[in-house]
């Protein structure tokens, strides 16, 4: 069962822990409402506001969630339709919608905004005024409290509820937990696209096949565990060393191990023989497996360089032109890559972790274009401080400005990331990608 | 004359005043290298490096500074063309280029890539490697010491020597002190360009007209005061209220004075008017006048939002298609934005704010392909923490953190923001536009 809590909040949130918090004047962060099966998906109902080409069938769509008045006492998350502001004026729906309502949306509640974006507006006025909702939410973001989050969604002009679906589940429920302040797109669907809903809602991965690299620990481990959750017969992949804890991951999800170097010249190769022998071809493809070898460029030396880019960039960028090349990828797949805060934004000290880590930003949107004639979404998720083995080596006070430095006021968990990566696995997704989603808490930190 | 340094840098810099700095554990940052007319552009010879298509007009561009060997004791710049990059080992580059000579870079040195626009390149090797220069670049920014910058330069394919000249010219010296960790494009030469060096290097926009609005203080008269060191006629406009202060500034600069609330209803119309006729047209308007009526969102009344757009967005978009539609802008003009990093990141208490400074940034965007046409060029700065009268006001350990919040330690100077008002303002940047710069010294906030 993933971990929906980290030990700091667990410390800090009962017993003991919170009488010696409150004494220290530890922070105590608002506790995650993450995603359960069987749970109901938010804390109340949902507002839908707007006069965009969306909001009809909103209303319909989220339903099942039930639909609030202006004048309820809570809710659990507030949409709106802004696809319909076409000039600056028309932003002022923005303070009409949200201002009176702000203060009852729950803990953990969720805002949502759909917007059209700025390129695929018809005039300057509405570009300008769709580009200006960015500024709104990231700000509104930052301002909400007690574990809401706030996202802006482009709706492509072609796409319609069938292309949203995923992404509403998605940010509507306790999978985005750490995800806020971002902007996320939905495409246009292609004249092949099949939306249909999978069969089973709560298994929409069943009988699809996934691998995962550096699935051993951590985030991997994570995201092995949320793809079988989903339904997936997960290949759980790490490097020979890795050994029994790369065998009681794949055994706890029900899948298989494969050892691999992901750097062999052949990597790619072995992998799609494997994977087509054993399974027929692949669906999900997540290029987990990432290396650090920190130092600033004035005292790294070329080794060091190397090994981060052929791990980090060099690997996901090869394995996925090999399982092309072998016809090993089905057509409908889905490629995930792991960028990192620090692709996006630099870091000191990671000049060559960085350089790899936007690489993969790089390989997805240079890939996205291409993959689309087979029906395939290649996406990246870019995590921010996420709760880990490594992250709990780090020294406490770089620990705790990495945790509040965020609008959450908390690290993420790995399973954050890997809901993530569930959310652009699942067949639903057809009109997501050449995204780059940070996982962050909305971490202050960017470009 | 510009004020080339702040207070609390004065202060902890010398005297008495570094004694009780040192005493009280203040941070002492680096006094940064700014822009004097008559002095060296830069404190040292220009290294330049690389395979790429521009590395042999650099070497001519740059013979002015004086051209360094790898062994050279100090450099005052580092210059790479990594155009010639098409893939991930070729990455390698950068670090056989720059990891012997970085300590030996003088302070304030200046570091800049030249790569191509991931969109622009060839191959998916290509496009990947050049995504991963940001990276690179962003990091390493956050890397250096004492004042050194570091940029990426996105040149186009067509773009040469020419179209890069200004951007140099403003990159490799003072003028950019506080721009660090950016990405800025150089795009294609259009058929009608005449990127002819202006007849005085010290006066490029002598003959020119500017307006700036909100030019009574701050910001906006520094901006005058180095529009008009450049050579510029410059109509300081700002609200009748402003009166003296106005006057003084239009004197300093020996410009003229134009009493103008940008939010009346004919404001284009009238400034349109009063520059056809008194100066036959303008060839420079800086849209600077700008409001602030922060509130969180849940506590703002309608007039603050509405106020906000109205002078930072509507102002500056209405006031631009009145002087295209009055035919007042000329032919080869210069249109400048001010977005802020609120527009960029998002910010609390500034929902209005930001979503009006990200509307500056739409603007710029979407209008830049249609003033193409007429040779016309639309950009904007983005400020982070610019050490004014406003910020002054500030509480001090929030001001602290404003100025700690970057890689250069310390806030920026109204004057740093007009030279970059200033670079896209030249005769020489006709191949710069679209683009979005921040002058923040890589505030570590971002989105």
């Amino acid at each position: 069962m993933a971990q929906t809590t980290d030990r700091y909040s667990q410390l800090v949130a009962s017993g003991p822990g919170a009488a010696i918090a409150a004494r220290l004047g530890l922070p105590r962060p608002e506790p995650l409402r993450r995603f359960v099966p069987g749970q109901p998906a938010l804390d109340g109902p949902v507002l839908v506001g707007g006069v965009g080409r969306l909001v009809e069938a909103l209303r319909e769509q989220l339903a099942v969630h039930g639909l609030a008045e202006p004048d309820a006492p809570r809710f659990g998350a507030l949409v709106l339709d802004a696809t319909g502001i076409t000039d600056v004026e028309g932003l002022q729906q923005l303070h009409t919608f949200f201002h009176p309502v702000l203060r009852r949306l729950a803990p953990s509640g969720r805002v949502v905004v759909l917007g059209t974006a700025p390129e695929h507006t018809a005039t300057v006025d509405e570009s300008v005024a769709q580009r200006a909702l960015e500024g709104f939410t990231r700000s509104l973001a930052k301002e909400q409290v007690r574990g809401a989050t706030t996202q802006l969604v482009h709706v492509a002009p072609g796409a319609g509820i069938d292309q949203l679906e995923s992404t509403l589940r998605f940010l509507l429920s306790g999978r985005s937990a750490f995800v806020d302040g971002q902007v996320v797109r939905v495409g246009s669907p292609s004249p092949t696209d099949h939306p249909d809903a999978p069969a089973d809602r709560d298994r929409p991965l069943a009988g699809k096949v996934a691998v995962v690299t550096g699935a051993a620990r951590g985030i991997g481990a994570a995201i092995a565990e949320v793809l079988a959750r989903d339904g997936a017969h997960v290949v759980c992949a790490d490097v020979p060393a890795a050994g029994e804890a790369l065998s009681a991951t794949a055994n706890a999800v029900g899948g298989t191990s494969l050892a691999l170097d992901v750097t062999g010249p052949d990597a790619g190769a072995v992998l799609a023989e494997h994977l087509l022998t054993r399974h027929g071809g692949v669906d999900v493809v997540v290029h987990n497996a990432g290396i650090t070898r920190d130092k600033k460029l004035v005292n790294m030396d070329a080794d060091r360089w190397t090994s981060v880019m052929a791990v980090n960039l060099l690997a996901p960028q090869r394995i996925t032109a090999a399982l092309l090349a072998a016809g090993a990828l089905r057509d409908g797949g889905r490629v995930v890559g792991v960028s990192s805060l620090a692709g996006i934004a630099g870091n000191a000290g990671q000049t060559s972790y960085a350089a790899s880590k936007a690489g993969v930003i790089g390989l997805v949107q240079a890939l996205a274009p291409e993959l689309a004639t087979r029906r395939v979404t290649i996406n990246a998720v870019a995590p921010g401080f996420i709760e880990t083995a490594m992250t709990a080596a780090i020294p406490l006070v770089t620990r705790e400005g990495g945790r509040r430095l965020s609008s959450l006021g908390q690290g993420g968990l790995s399973v954050d990331v890997a809901e993530t990566v569930a959310w652009f696995a699942s067949p639903g997704s057809a009109a997501v990608t050449g995204q780059v989603v940070r996982v962050c808490g909305q971490s202050l930190l960017g470009a």
